[in-house]
């Protein structure tokens, strides 16, 4: 059984295929999302101005966003506190989560100028701002109890804490790596079941962590309808790197049996699907879901004619999934599946344009009493 | 002005002459003050049991020692809940300190096998065990106010926020890189004076963020008396190497007007020093304060004749002060130069056994009303 958080982190460094330098569909998903951050902060802000305010970015990954969602809800509450007329703003712990094996190197190296930039924002009155590395899956406990009073993910709860076990290791899914139009319900229904199992782990771990009348804005890819199959912007991207992983073994260059058994620890959960989890596990209020398309390559802006779309995909793609390829089926492999992908992609959108579908989350912890 | 935040990190990874593989002293010196530890937590836990316990390692690097050192205090703070009786023991929180570049991705790394084996030794009961990572200077805040219990730093506090800025690019300390024998009054009197800077704004940092009762145990080089030229302990390892940096001078490797102009940020303070910083602050009562000896390899056992003192010394010394020397010096000359420091070590060591004097310090903070 492979754990999310054994093998699975975003590609490191600064090259050509990290992370780093191929976010910028999650770059635009933050901005698209800020107006709903803001509301909730404010909205926490509005019942009560804390002392200390504890704040979590969860799946924080490394590179330029990290420290562009920070400064976004630093200026919010700093704003607040000015139009207020607060005499000092709350002294401010924002906790960076992710895996074990992430770049915090980089989100660090980075910090002495996110400082520097902050006292020029806001002056003198900047500060105490404590920043703290959180090492671990958010799919259990993280943070000390009752101490967050808004927390914010982005493209990471897409990621399942596993594969789903009934299909690792076996050929159900055969020649796909997640649910596609030709999956067996049995395939669709152990995806499901690992869904609520972490989904409800996530809620259940926040809301010990969260105070009553705290915020969480959560965004991730998902999908409109309740049949998985129907919907291609929820399965598409995977469905043709399976091909291009099912074209390279047709070759010989890697066996036929492992595309067979590898599958994505990934689900694209619908509405109703996150609506009954959170009613199920009943700390949460919902104030607001909604579903927002956004193009594969993120509107990326790039010299015409110099990269193809498909180029640039395969890249985004490449950067967060080529890890758990890796351990699958070896690292040397890599430059030509992603070379094979690209080449699928491009075909594929000479003939459709594909946009990714993303659900953002916004909720209210319930105050004690009212839980559970 | 050279800042210990912007150059001043241990050597990263784990290659010949890393931190990781070279702090046998450190090591060392955690063992030895154990007891000390020990009592400080214990003493914490006697006045009262929290429900949530804030534990800060201050400078803790990376390497072996880092998990070590967490795993010495979880384990006392665990065996004394089973023998009180308590039926579950308090959420902890260890915060895990360095520099902005300390190598953070190394100790989070090993964070699975850390929690297989603390879950292992103390079975079920094990848990809610939170690590952070905080990268930033001591000399300054980094944690919430009010949340610490206990404090631990070992071999960091010698190391000064920055070079005094008297000395700073000029040649008074000419051919010497610290404190020795025949340094002028005025190179002593800046060294102590940016120590007194350094170590009032340390401890006024940490009374902010130490609950009333809350304990700390330093460890950090030092020396036995007033006058800090007379005791070779205290200065003579980097007095060997400034000689070093002049022989290669006089070769003409690296220009001697810049070994002329470099200064370490280091000190080694004397108790009264340390007592007269602690009274004047006024936040901490100090409960004990030991003065002792350690041998300049840390007693390392290696098999005989493999490798001479003079090299582990040199090793020893470079993990911790490279990046300052490469910053001024460049990188091309580090092997050359630490070649030639060995060599005048083994010549040194060969005449005389010497030991690197350290101080432990264990303090309480004295309840609300009574300090300042």
């Amino acid at each position: 059984m492979e754990l999310l958080t054994q093998s699975f982190h975003m590609n490191k460094a600064v090259d050509e295929t990290s992370y780093a330098k191929n976010s910028s569909i999650q770059s635009k998903i933050i901005s698209v999302t800020k107006s709903v951050t803001e509301e909730a902060i404010l909205e926490v802000l509005c019942k009560n101005f804390p002392e200390s305010m504890g704040i979590a970015d969860l799946g924080c990954s490394s590179g330029p966003n990290v420290l562009s969602v920070i400064s976004n809800i630093t200026n919010i509450i700093y704003a607040k506190c000015c139009r207020s007329g607060l005499p000092k703003p709350p002294e401010l712990r924002i906790f960076l989560n992710d895996l074990y094996n992430n770049d915090f190197n980089d989100i660090f190296a980075s910090l002495p100028d996110f400082y520097d930039e902050m006292k020029e924002v806001n002056g003198n009155s900047f500060g105490p701002c404590l920043i703290f590395g959180v090492p671990g899956s958010f799919y259990g406990r993280l943070f000390p109890s009752n101490s967050l009073h808004f927390v914010h993910s982005s493209s990471s709860l897409h990621w399942l804490s596993q594969v789903p076990p009934e299909l690792d290791g076996t050929a159900i899914n055969k020649g796909h790596i997640y649910i596609c139009e030709s999956s067996p319900q049995s395939v669709l229904d152990s995806y499901y079941r690992q869904f609520q199992k972490d989904f409800s782990l996530f809620l259940k771990s926040r809301s010990e962590e969260i105070v009553p009348g705290g915020r969480m804005v959560l965004t991730f890819m998902g999908r409109r309808f309740m049949d998985p199959t129907i919907e291609e912007g929820c399965y598409n991207h995977l469905d043709l790197l399976a091909q291009a992983l099912m074209s390279i073994a047709a070759e010989g260059l890697i066996p036929e049996e492992k595309v067979d058994i590898f599958n994505t620890q990934y689900y694209a959960p619908c509405p109703e699907e996150i609506k009954l989890e959170i009613k199920k596990e009943g700390s949460f209020v919902l104030n607001r879901l909604e579903v927002f398309e956004i193009d594969w390559d993120g509107g990326a802006v790039e010299a015409p004619n110099t990269v193809s779309i498909g180029r640039r995909v395969a890249k985004l793609v490449r950067a967060v999934i080529e890890s758990t390829l890796e351990s699958q089926f070896g690292s040397d492999i890599m430059d030509y599946l992603f070379h094979r992908y690209e080449k699928i992609l491009d075909n594929h959108l000479s003939k459709t344009r594909s946009k990714y579908i993303n659900l953002v989350v916004s909720v209210t912890k319930k105050s004690q009493g009212l839980g559970n």
